[in-house]
């Protein structure tokens, strides 16, 4: 079996227009698949109209238990809910879930060390029984970036490490294409140009362009993200725009695909 | 093949302690069974936070675009996502939903006729095969009080109706058993007199006590949904407190029975 898993950010969430070009595109992208989204910018937005204002610590989100009550209504409610409906009417047969859902994400709350996150959840582990179950009968999982810890407790978790941790789970049972959309064309060599897209890295590139200081601070974590699914069983990492989506459903160039390949170049 | 459907309303949810107590009885509840919940209190509080006043005419509440939000974000985010980790740290499997969700409840949005109730939702059709699947792997599936109108839209729907419609539904492939907790311990002779309860209601003692005015305004509308209940296949209703369910489980006196049994007094 081949699923693809398809991660989706705040710049199409935070857009309605956006969301339903998304979404229509999604319901064309052939074969099994899995949607995982956040909505962070939307929490925030929620969140100060409430009063409850983002804390951040060294430019990192804290998840104090106000924010966990706005994100859990947020993002698996508003969000996640509005999706599946629109899905639906897509006649795309979407459920949507967070992670304590059929105990689908199991993690465990974030050691307190140097910083404490508040209600952050590392993941532990996926229910890939479960998961498959729902793919064997055309379902299209509709996945939020909250998981839990088993115990009772509801846990803030980044959506692309849901979004890896679900592809390197299933990896072990079928074929898993893991695509990232974003607010770039791609891992991009000017960062303020979409045409200077490079359409493929390996490892070896990706340590001359960290060299040369061409990649750098918020494309390091994406790009790590992606080579440990590869390196944990993913069949293919894609990172680009959602509008071009489905032209990297057909392999063409439309992103930038991560491979683990070594290239021979003598 | 038995199910318990048992819904649960404000008076369990809006306080936390009383929803903790409650989430280890129905964990205790013996066999397959699905939580239905709505959470209007809770709903109401979070709009009026955010400066959306609950609308009412003539009594009734309208669910206009802001609502629809707020109520999709409390029901489906913040209450179903705390009760269904709750119940995983009951090691109970849970799974929570709208009628959005796997295309679970199909409703249609009421039609204006005197009042425009907005964005509010009258249940067409459940999807009982998927309910069956669910219950079959032992999954507890947790509805709340949200629907939709497969044309990608949310629909407001009141919990009563769904955990009737549901059980009615349910009650074509299997032994249904409907329970509905609210926050006196039956039907009551008295209302302010929590021991003067009606252990038993058929159609004749309804007509009866409606008659002499025992039973009168919003018991009407829980009692006809019970009968309407008991008419299309419900093996059985009650009504009474949280608190008494598994004695009602066990087949003892703690709430009113409904029944369609007509007694001879011959």
């Amino acid at each position: 079996m081949n699923v693809s898993i398809i991660k989706i950010g705040g710049n199409v969430i935070d857009f309605p227009e956006k969301l339903d070009e998304f979404l229509e595109l999604f319901a064309q992208f052939p074969g099994k698949k899995i949607l995982v989204h956040g909505g962070g910018v939307m929490a925030s937005k929620f969140g100060e109209s409430m009063g409850v204002m983002p804390q951040m610590i060294d430019g990192r989100r804290i998840t104090d238990k106000d924010t966990l009550e706005i994100v859990t209504m947020v993002y698996a409610g508003l969000i996640n809910k509005q999706i599946v409906a629109k899905l639906q009417g897509l006649d795309q047969n979407a459920l949507g879930m967070t992670g304590a859902d059929a105990n689908l994400i199991q993690s465990r709350k974030r050691p307190v060390k140097s910083i404490d996150y508040g209600y952050v959840g590392d993941i532990e582990n996926v229910n890939i029984d479960f998961l498959q179950n729902l793919l064997d009968e055309d379902i299209v999982p509709v996945v939020c970036a909250i998981t839990h810890d088993k115990k009772g407790q509801l846990l803030n978790t980044n959506a692309d490490s849901i979004a890896s941790e679900i592809a390197t789970s299933l990896s072990k049972k079928m074929t898993v294409n893991l695509y990232f959309c974003f607010n770039k064309a791609g891992v991009l060599i000017d960062e303020k140009n979409d045409s200077s897209i490079i359409p493929l890295i390996n490892e070896d590139i990706y340590a001359e362009l960290k060299k040369e200081n061409v990649i750098h601070s918020g494309m390091i974590p994406k790009l790590d993200n992606a080579f440990a699914a590869l390196n944990k069983g993913v069949n293919h990492v894609w990172i680009g725009k959602a509008e071009n989506l489905l032209f990297a459903a057909k392999g063409k160039v439309s992103g930038t695909n991560i491979e683990t390949h070594k290239y021979d170049l003598y």
